[in-house]
């Protein structure tokens, strides 16, 4: 009797996450997905932004497969709902083949009170990460910040805010000590917010998890005393390269606090020491 | 005989910018408008992405002006084929009508050897950036630089550029004498282009306007030695505030070279020192 090969990276055959962002095409419909929005990524009475976007660029991916394209390049999405556990429907539009890219367009709406309402539209363009030329000459440097080992763990939050917040029993998130004092009442005030993330079933990384790496940590706006809800308006994202496994190191720095918005830039790097994901959303600031 | 009182800011009634951009409703369609892109704002054989940018935040504005949300605020396009001077066609969608801000989406199409192709495609979330709260609290500084009248006017660029450039013959654009060093072979090397911006012809920067801005000057590629062209896939801007009358400082920098792709990040500071306008694109570099 022979066993089958496990993962090569060790990952589970089906991990949370990817159950998670799961889609099934219809039946007789090219461009038509369904999926059950996990109560397990929820972040208050909704699902998580970045979760959201992995499950969109997920059922973009479907169409562009074929093309030689299965990777998401850019996404911007902009949130029109909160999004709630249940039934989903996703709806494609591819816009454009290209010969190194193509761009599409893909919405996710659910049933409310019998009336169905968008939560969420995206437009993407997809290529192949993993044929982009090898020229690196980025200026950016990694955050710097201590192991994980040495860094505040999110399974330390308090369990009411764990009830809350049931993504983060999914996550291995390891905060630097420098950007949590808020959780002493001592924010920072710089608007830096960093640590270490990976999925805490052992699934390694690639450019749909990066998805949702670009929303995962708490927002920015702790780090300034602020820690109310942030609701998300439009984010965008640039995926640069298919993540090396292991941990990755995640930055959300604000420098625009204004008017009631805020941006938050996020990026992550992965642990070959490249920046393999650059994104920036537009928030509200917490009321 | 009463003369018309001039406009207030001395600005020009029908501007070179109000009529590059100006789009007509069609009639008996409440969602479709027609524009004639011009000669007068093109980059090579195409049109300005800025310029597109402003044309469609003109059309979508219509959408949501009986809303109380004349501004986009946040504002993503992906482009999919260059465009031309000549007749366009804009068809704009309501995704959601909320009571601060609304989401559309806008589309421009033109035909092309009888068939209708699509152009640029953009999500969008418009408000009333007049009436936000008045809360300040930016960390970001504006750009250190000298003077307008130190700095290296778009006006001394060589004729067969500027026969390329048509839309520089409509900007008065002012480069920081730091940041041309490509133009005597010697480029910074830094990912750092910036300098002073306003129309030619006096009209005064109003949200619409920052949309041109944040994709008019030179690529920042320029100051990495690459003079090609850099094509871009995708460009989100959030307009931050209305911008006060006189000059915009702008800022683009690159930090992500690599893989045959680089983020553009572009600010504009208006002459109130207030960020006003902040925008990343994904280009692709020049080969």
């Amino acid at each position: 009797m022979s066993l089958p090969d496990p993962a090569p990276t060790g990952a589970p055959a089906d991990s949370d996450f990817d159950r998670g962002m799961r889609v099934a095409r219809r039946a007789g419909d090219d461009t038509t997905y369904d999926a059950v929005l996990g109560t397990g990524w929820q972040i208050g009475a909704g699902i998580n932004g970045g979760m959201l976007l992995a499950t969109l660029g997920n059922a973009l991916g479907h169409a562009f497969a074929d093309d030689g394209h299965p990777d998401p390049v850019a996404m911007s999405a902009y949130y029109l709902s909160a999004s709630r556990p249940g039934p989903a429907m996703l709806r494609t539009e591819v816009l454009r083949r290209g010969r190194s890219m193509s761009t599409g367009q893909v919405t996710l709406v659910q049933e409310q009170d019998g009336v169905e309402v968008e939560r969420v539209r995206a437009l993407a363009t997809y290529g192949d990460l993993g044929g982009l030329p090898d020229d690196v000459r980025t200026t950016a440097t990694p955050p710097e910040m201590p192991p994980p080992e040495q860094c505040v763990s999110s399974s330390m939050a308090p369990p009411d805010f764990m009830e809350q917040a049931s993504l983060l029993e999914r996550l291995d998130l390891r905060l630097d000590p420098a950007c949590v004092g808020w959780a002493l009442g001592e924010p920072s005030g710089r608007g830096l917010l960093q640590g270490w993330l990976r999925l805490a079933d052992g699934r390694q990384p690639d450019p749909l998890m990066l998805l949702l790496a670009v929303d995962a940590l708490p927002p920015v706006t702790f780090d300034l005393g602020m820690l109310g809800w942030t609701p998300t308006l439009e984010l965008s994202v640039h995926l640069r390269a298919r993540p090396a496994p292991g941990w990755l190191a995640v930055t959300h720095r604000t420098r625009n606090f204004a008017g009631g918005l805020l941006e938050e830039d996020a990026e992550v790097w992965d642990s070959a020491g490249r920046l393999v994901a650059q994104s920036r959303q537009l928030a509200r600031a917490p009321r």
